[in-house]
This record gives C-alpha cells, sequence and structure tokens, in this order.
C-alpha cells in the first residue's frame, strides 16, 4: 500500500492534477496517493515549501512526497529526490522540498538523470506528469534511486528556514503568514528546547526594532484580548500571534522577514 | 476495504485536510478516504450536518464518516463515537454528527476518553488530526468502540432535525438553502408516507403567517413557471421551491425558520 | 485495482460528489476513484469534454471514465457507454465523451438500457450518482457492457473536435482557451505529421479574415516577447499563443471559432 503526496500550484479546475495521478497509477495502481494542497499561490514556492514541512511528520514510514512549484521548468534548474528518514521527496531542486526532508533528516540526494524507466516525454514543461510523477511512483513501488538518478552531494535550500541560534537568543524568520494574521516562525520545540524555553517564560521580542515581552503560553486565552503572545499551534511552529486579534496587521510583518527572540 | 469519509470546514488550501489524512493512514494504511466536503462555511455546524446527512445512506455498510466543524474545540465539548446502523460516526458531540446518524438509526453512543491507542497529543486544537481521524481510523480497522471510548447515554441533537408530526400537519424547519434557493426542509420521505401525502396531493402551506396551496410533484415542470411546488430531490428530503425561481427569495425564509404544512 | 475517474460540474462545496462516490463504491469497494474536475462551468459540456480528452491519454489501461455535464438530465437524452481502446467512457450522449474517446479509438456504443444491475431510482434528477456512477463501477468490476445497455450505432459528437485537413491546409477551430489566454486548438501531433508539419516550419494563419505568419516551435522563447507562435504544449493539442503574452485579448478569438492554418 504505497502512499503518495502531491503539492502543486496546479489548481484544481484544469486536468493537470489529474493527468501527474493518471500518470503516476499507471506505473503503481495500487498507490493511494494524497493531495497536500494544489491551491499554492502560482510560483509561490515558499508557500508550497510550509505545507510540505508542516504536514509530512503525520504520514506513514514509506511515504513519498511529490512537489511541484516549479517557476524554472524547462530551465536549467535540477530535477532531485531527497531521500530522508522514512520518506523520499521528490520534484524541482528549488527549495520547495528541502523544509520538509530537512525536517525528517536528510540522508541522501540524487538527480534524476535516467530516463529509462521513465515515460517518453510529451513535453518539455510538464514536469509534474512527465518526471516528478512518474519517478515518485517508481519510488512508491520500491525501485531504487540509483535506477531513476545520480547521487549528488546538494540541493537548494530555503533561506527563510533554519533559525540563527546563539545562547539565549534566535534570529527567526517569518515563513507563513495564515488566514487568522498569525506569524508562523521557522522556530520548532526542538530549538525551543535547545534555548531552555518553557511554558510561561517571556521572550523579548525585536520586531523592525521595536520591542514587546511577548509571554510563551499553551492556550490564546492565556492572555488578555487584544495582547501578544506566543505558542506553538497544530504546525510544531513558534507562531506569534495577538489574542482575538491579528498580528500581521498590527505589526506589519511580511513573510520572509526576521523577528529577533531573546529568552528573558 | 475500509471506507472513511472525511468533512470539515477547513478548506483544501492549507495542509490540515492532509494531516487528518496522514494521521488516519498512519493507523489504516488501505483505508479509501472520500473526502465529503471541506468548504462548509466556518463553524457552519448546519450546514456540514446537512451535507452529512444526505450522503450517508449512499455509502457501503460498515464506512466510517468523520466529521469535523468544532467551534468548541479546546473546551468542553465530548469527542465521540455514535455507533449507527451499518456505520460509525465521528467527530465533536456539537450536533454535526447526529441527523446523519440518526437518518441511518443509531444504537450506541461512546464518549472517546481513553487515548492509549491515539498518537500523543501534538496540539490542543487540532482534534480533528490528533484525535477524531486516529480514532476512525481505529474503528475502519475493527478496533472496538471500547477500547477507545466508554458507553455515554445521549448526544447533542440539532433541533432543526425532525419534524412535528400531528394527523395530516407537519412543523417542518428549513434545514438547507441550496444554490438554486430552494428550501430544503426536515420532512422525509418517511414522514411524507406517514401522513398520507401521495405524488399531486396538494399542502397548505403556512410561511410567517400566510398561506399558500402548494401541489406535491415529482417534476418542476409539473407546475406553471414561477409558480410554488413541493417535491423530493435528489438528497431525500421534501423541498418548497418556484419553478424557474427562487424560493428563497420569494418567501424570505432563512434556514432553522419554521414551516406549516397541511395536507388537504 | 479498478481505476475510475470523474468529471462533473458539480463543484466541491455540497455533497453531490461524494454521493457519487459513495455509490461507486457500493459496487466496486476496491476501486481507485481519481476526480479530473469538478470546478467545470455549469452545463458547459464543451469545457468539461476538453478536460477528459487532454487527460485519458495519460491513465492505464482499463480505466473507467465518468462524465455528468448533463444540461439534459431528466429529458430525452440518452445515458450511454463509448467503449474505446483501452478504456469505458460513461455518461450523457451529449458530446461531453465523445472527444476523449475518439482520441483513444471508439470501438463500440451502448445505450444503457436495463436498470436490473443499477441501484433502485432514488431521483430523476441526479443521474450522475442513480446512473452513471453506479454503470461505471460495474465496469470497472468486469461486468459485460452487454448487461447494463443494448448496443447503439452512434453517439452525439462535438463539432468542433476534428479539425479539415486539405494537402497543407487545416481548418481547425478553438477547442479552449487557457488562463494565459492560449488558444488551444483541435489540431493534434497525427494531424501535424498528415501535413508534414516540423519543428521550425512557417504557417500561414488566418484568423477573421487577417492574415499571420506564425512559426511553429517547441518553446515559447523560441519567438521575441509579444511575438505569435504555435507550439504543441503538455496537452497534445497545438496551441496558438503570444510570448510573454495573451493570444486570446490579442486576437479576440472565442472557444469555437475557426482558425485557417496554411503549412507554407
Amino acid at each position: 500500500m504505497p502512499i503518495i503526496t502531491l503539492l502543486t500550484d496546479y489548481g484544481l479546475r484544469d486536468s493537470y492534477v489529474a493527468e501527474v495521478k493518471g500518470a503516476i497509477l499507471r506505473i503503481t495502481p495500487e498507490a493511494t496517493i494524497v493531495d497536500i494542497s494544489h491551491d499554492v499561490g502560482n510560483y509561490d514556492v515558499e508557500e508550497g515549501a510550509f505545507h510540505i514541512a508542516r504536514s509530512v511528520p503525520y504520514f506513514p514510514e514509506g511515504t513519498v512526497h511529490i512537489g511541484v512549484v516549479d517557476p524554472g521548468v524547462g530551465g536549467g534548474r535540477k530535477p532531485i529526490i531527497i531521500q530522508s528518514r522514512g520518506a523520499f521527496f521528490v520534484g524541482p531542486d528549488n527549495g520547495l522540498l528541502a523544509p520538509g526532508a530537512e525536517r525528517l533528516g536528510v540522508e541522501r540526494i540524487y538527480e534524476i538523470s535516467n530516463r529509462r524507466l521513465l515515460p517518453q516525454r510529451v513535453s518539455e514543461v510538464f514536469d509534474g506528469r512527465d518526471v516528478f510523477g512518474p519517478s515518485g511512483a517508481l519510488l512508491a513501488k520500491g525501485v531504487d534511486p540509483l535506477e531513476i538518478g545520480s547521487e549528488v552531494s546538494g540541493y537548494v535550500r530555503l533561506s527563510i528556514y533554519g533559525p540563527k541560534v546563539a545562547g539565549r537568543q534566535v534570529e527567526a524568520r517569518v515563513i507563513h503568514i495564515d488566514g487568522f494574521g498569525n506569524l508562523v516562525t521557522n522556530v520548532t520545540y526542538e530549538v525551543l528546547d535547545e534555548i531552555g524555553a518553557e511554558d510561561g517564560c517571556t521572550f523579548a521580542v525585536n520586531v523592525h526594532g521595536e520591542e514587546f515581552r511577548v509571554p510563551y503560553v499553551r492556550h490564546f486565552s492565556a492572555v488578555a484580548e487584544g495582547a501578544l503572545l506566543m505558542l506553538v499551534a497544530g504546525g510544531g511552529y513558534l507562531e506569534l500571534s495577538v489574542n482575538m486579534g491579528d498580528a500581521h496587521e498590527r505589526l506589519g510583518v511580511e513573510r520572509g522577514e526576521k523577528i529577533n527572540l531573546t529568552l528573558l
């Protein structure tokens, strides 16, 4: 029962996503395919990377994650496979796969370079269907990645992931702004443990040069209405939020910007 | 081949639905998961309940229906399992599951109270992924509900379901207004049989104190263009409609309001 | 592992698509169901036909394609099965299925006329759930089409498919306009081979009486920004496009209109 996830920016109105699934099922008809999202903003690699990174810990061992947000299709960017602890990631080498793969732990990287097992290429601009889908299907079927690609030593990373930690200080970045205006940062539980943050502690939060004292809590309702707070919500990342309010609007911080945290 | 359905108000842009599916597939990788809808209005329990109730008769015996429209998450509402004739319903005890479970016939109710078989809770606000999905997956796998919960005697019902019948009179309510403005009521075929309604008969329909004579027919075209009619459409519920028109606009009746019917 | 695809104009907010899937799984619980699209414009048979025709070549041998864009439901249009090379098509006889079936090669046509194996009809207006879904599920299970229907000699075709070829001239039609304004025509690779078109050749393109010289190329970037080009994109159909621009806006050609091509 191989499980394959799919994330694209194709939308659901056209038949593009279905064509990728058809190409997968031609190779691995027994696969269960789960959509992560197809409504990622056009060419928005960072948004796609966030959805993948957020969701991968919840899938079974052996899942193959295919991601296609690919502004560089037809150009020089490499098609890659990242083998991580318990999962494969397949897609363009543009940073899309990196945060998810790193969350599980990267083991090996391959460039897809051998088309022998892939279907004949119909188009030069639809790698989701003609390269990534079939490659993922082969991996799900148990084919060795060396049958499809050759090992390489690195891959493109997204600079906004991976906070800089020094003692009790963290240089964090906003990796996502959700529909409620919560500022999701790149700070995981592991980082919070590393600096010794505990439920109820307070951070000095520096945003655009202004400093706020913000408690690290477990529920929105732990602070007064309209007050700032930090918590780790369902996605496993530290968020800067306003109880019953909109932190994005309040602080004017955009995705990719820095937030400096000091544990008091 | 366990079949699990999923209805939420999460939308499809974020990875939330995928995380629930991942959590299900970790427990029951062979499950077939069918989306009922994820575009239910935010926190709109009544809309979600309608979609579930409408669709459950068409699924195979043994299907597990997971519903998550859950304004009370993190508060005191109970997580429950309703065992019905040929199906399980899993979700918050807020009325969402009741109409569907009652349509099939309620047999037993359980409160989910034993986390031993469930994954470690990551978040206190994502019960879809951390409680309901895994509980449904366990049931689909054949686990006894008593391994996850303990039997309780009642559950929250939606007051707008279950019309009051007295002789040839029915106090009905509008449970849904569809995209064409048809007023879908809580009156099923069973109720129509009970009062002796037959194709071609006429109802006195009282709406906001005004009375209309409305034929009960099988096709919209059985009445003149612009005329009121009642019929049982694809969902199995009696609808008050206007041929080639919009009953919602014409009568100004909103979801939840009463409509009194007397069979003439 | 039977594979069934589904295309409708039902949208994803209501439970209609789920009800069709439930009806399929009651008959063939082991089926894998793939959504082609449910966001086809209401009653837009031509748009639905295009999505089906574009995607069918990518599905495995033996796939059953169910399409329901059905303005004539409840009226006189026939429910049909088209058996094509390696696939079945099931839906209303209104042209929706024809281009996809013809792309694979039509072998036999059946009118669905025997309800013995189908579920009891609940509604007269929901053939997707009550007729087409179950019929497709039976075919996917291996039931002979003669158990559900009787052979007939023809089916409704879409007039905008099938270009007229004479020597080096093609009377093409626009079958789809995509989100970038590319004008997708009914001209396939096979037609291009027939007239001897080769990468780098030039067409005289006559649109609304005006003539343009347009190169037939493999990449958008083969022409200057803002210049017209023709290429076969991922769907396998010849497109008339503008590099970095919008051909629909530039030429004012709508779906269904003729474009005359002469290979120079």
